[in-house]
């Protein structure tokens, strides 16, 4: 069968991929929360009380009866009696009665019958008796200190109701979320200690060709180390799926076959590269149409590095085979590999991704209708920051190698698309970088 | 002391923190390659052998002397006899004289004479002698084919010479470089299979406030859970700082400075985050006073959330006062911790950030003068693909929350960044989103 008959675009490629394979079914475990970052949430997580759990004040001041200060004004305060202060982290150990006040602090529990609480830049301490007075034990109280308060609150005004942040049973974390710092602050205020999170999956690397030799290994002439599964490892670890190394096969189909057979039985994503020759390629597109009853969906992408990109599902799993070209692997697995990881840990699809504008050094050519992208160096604006505009943005200088060894992509920042109906970009122009 | 006195703005009072740190003396560590992603490296990377590590063909074709196809065109191809096949991952078997050729893999080593590599589509086969003639033992050779020309190729073309990607010595990767699944590859392309990388800087985090309590335990009314340890412990490992937990310190002076001095003995950098009200704000301030011969930098940042920031610097280590809200003491160590650990790693200052382009849904309005940070929702664009022009983007809804409590971050995907000089942004601008 001849190869790259019909050369899918690259977006289209992705959405037939992933609209082939079956609605994912994460496995749970259940993960202390102190160690969940990056993780994502098999389950919603439903709030088991309500927050704050008790009326709490938002600021400093004192807790009142609203209708206490009705009409309160500079110059017509309110006067109330200070019948004592709340304890931060603590109930108050007394009530208030209509005409009475109590200091309070921002996160203190109102007292029973508070109902708002004064700011205390609007009020002012007008005699000097024992603040302290009903917040101790029952000892003979000196004389009563009272207040002024120079503006009304409304009922509820600067307070914060039981379960006015979060209602008991409310799904504070869906599920599919990957767990941030604030995620984890979220489910420790809960008291959540413990989060059920998607198990890993699992993705099989094959890397193939008989000139490829293990890293630890002296190459002979003729022989180049392993790149590619190290490089695709660290991505699958980066995007939270678990690589699982299946090592270099010959360049012999029978043992290429077994190779991806047992990876399928033992893996939820294939991923198989290839060695550096036409033949090489030949073969992995032969081992991968003989996996059980599989569906080649794509063989070829419109795209720069990484046309022969083969995508396919096997038995409801994604097998793809990527040119063993180390930057094509790379470029392409952040492209295809990412999305397929991201679908099996259940997170959204098409959520937006962040990148960088840059403005382009130098015309960068490209054949119309492929996609292309371009690793490029990030410079700071060759324009000091008093010279420059708002916005001004960093220059984005290509690296051009005639080899496309990993290190193009080890001096890279990042990488620049070129749309497939662009005939390239010039140099100037703005351009969009996706972080390396 | 009263608070506030010179607000300092977030860019000055982040500049004049890092300013005031010592160079950074990183310790380091030798690990395994395989688990370097995400560490910085210790010391310049330089390759121990040139690659490629043998003159290596660019393509599948034909290796030749490149004079024996001057000339040679669709009209007058050259003629030249292919003596054998080279086979993969081997040093081929045999030379090639002139008027020979010998066929080649894509990543093939060339035969010793050879300097050049014709494509195979600018050859075609002619006679059918047994093409493996001279790779195999010695035996005697069926008759010789030969192939067609039709396009010259100058000395080199289609070839990688030794060390034409990396020279022997070569810095390959410099120090102070975030090891991403490019440099891994790189690393294993040269046979490192360790790596000398930066230990974690250790980041001392305290909590404070009488109202706190853990998060395994079940609050009494008044009280509530640390949430800031656990947020800060989540975003200083995602930086590459190992967290050091020293709990939750009530609001007593004394027992606070102990804390604080023997974190800041055990630790490159502490945190300390206070309690909810104004009176503890101001023992954390006074404890970090108390340390050593301290210098406070800043002491209120004209920013929101986070005005009662603390930067100081005490005995060479940044100590850094936190508001007690998670939102704020989130979002302040986002712009002022992450830099100092970043610092303390040796990573390159000023690294462009990436962030995403969103229209904001409705005003938000801000006071002059005052840096502000709005937690937003990302949504689709509200048109279809179709109906929307090219660089359309999401939608960003602020999320305003009474009480900042951390599920409003938790709802957020990202911060919008309202500069000082603006009072506020329109519905319909174009704002830049920092992902959380």
């Amino acid at each position: 069968m001849p190869e790259f008959l019909h050369l899918q675009t690259p977006d289209d490629a992705r959405s037939l991929l992933l609209l082939s394979l079956p609605d994912p079914q994460p496995a749970a475990e259940t993960i202390d929360t102190t160690q969940a970052l990056g993780r994502v949430t098999a389950l919603p997580v439903e709030a088991p009380h309500p927050l704050p759990a008790f009326n709490r004040s938002a600021m400093d001041g004192y807790a009142v009866y609203a209708v206490d200060t009705f009409g309160a004004s500079e110059s017509l305060p309110a006067y109330l009696k200070v019948v004592g202060e709340v304890s931060m982290g603590a109930q108050p150990g007394f009530d208030i009665q209509p005409g009475e006040a109590a200091l309070i602090h921002t996160g203190g529990m109102l007292p029973a019958s508070a109902d708002a609480v004064v700011m205390l830049e609007y009020t002012q301490m007008v005699g000097k008796g024992d603040l302290h007075g009903r917040s101790g034990a029952g000892t003979s109280p000196a004389p009563t200190p009272e207040i002024e308060i120079s503006r009304a609150v409304a009922e509820g005004e600067n307070v914060l109701r039981i379960g006015e942040d979060v209602r008991q049973g409310q799904v504070v974390i869906p599920a599919g979320r990957r767990i941030r710092p604030a995620e984890i602050g979220g489910l420790m205020a809960l008291g959540m200690t413990q989060v059920s999170v998607v198990k890993p999956p699992r993705i099989g690397l094959i890397s193939s060709g008989d000139e490829v030799v293990r890293p630890e290994q002296t190459p002979r002439p003729g022989q180049v180390r392993d790149v590619n599964s190290y490089t695709l490892c660290a991505l699958v670890t980066k995007s939270g799926g678990e690589p699982v190394l299946y090592g270099i096969v010959p360049d012999d189909l029978e043992t290429m076959k077994q190779a991806a057979q047992r990876a399928l039985s033992e893996c939820d994503l294939v991923i198989i590269t290839a060695g550096s020759s036409a033949s090489a390629r030949d073969m992995t597109a032969d081992a991968i149409r003989s996996l059980g009853k599989p569906v080649v969906l794509v063989h070829g992408v419109n795209i720069r590095p990484g046309k022969p990109t083969i995508l396919a599902v096997c038995e409801g799993k994604a097998v793809i085979g990527l040119p063993g070209n180390p930057v094509s692997a790379l470029v392409i697995a952040d492209l295809f590999v990412v999305p397929v990881i991201e679908k099996l840990l259940g997170l959204p699809p098409d959520r937006p991704r962040p990148s960088l504008l840059a403005r382009l050094t130098i015309n960068v050519p490209s054949q119309a209708g492929r996609e292309d992208w371009v690793a490029v160096r990030l410079l700071p604006p060759s324009l000091s920051p008093r010279e420059r505009g708002v916005g001004e943005v960093p220059l984005a200088e290509p690296i051009f190698s005639k080899s496309n060894l990993i290190f193009s992509l080890v001096a890279a920042d990042g990488l620049v698309h070129i749309p497939p109906e662009a005939n390239g970009v010039s140099a100037g122009e703005i351009v969009e970088v996706r972080l390396l």
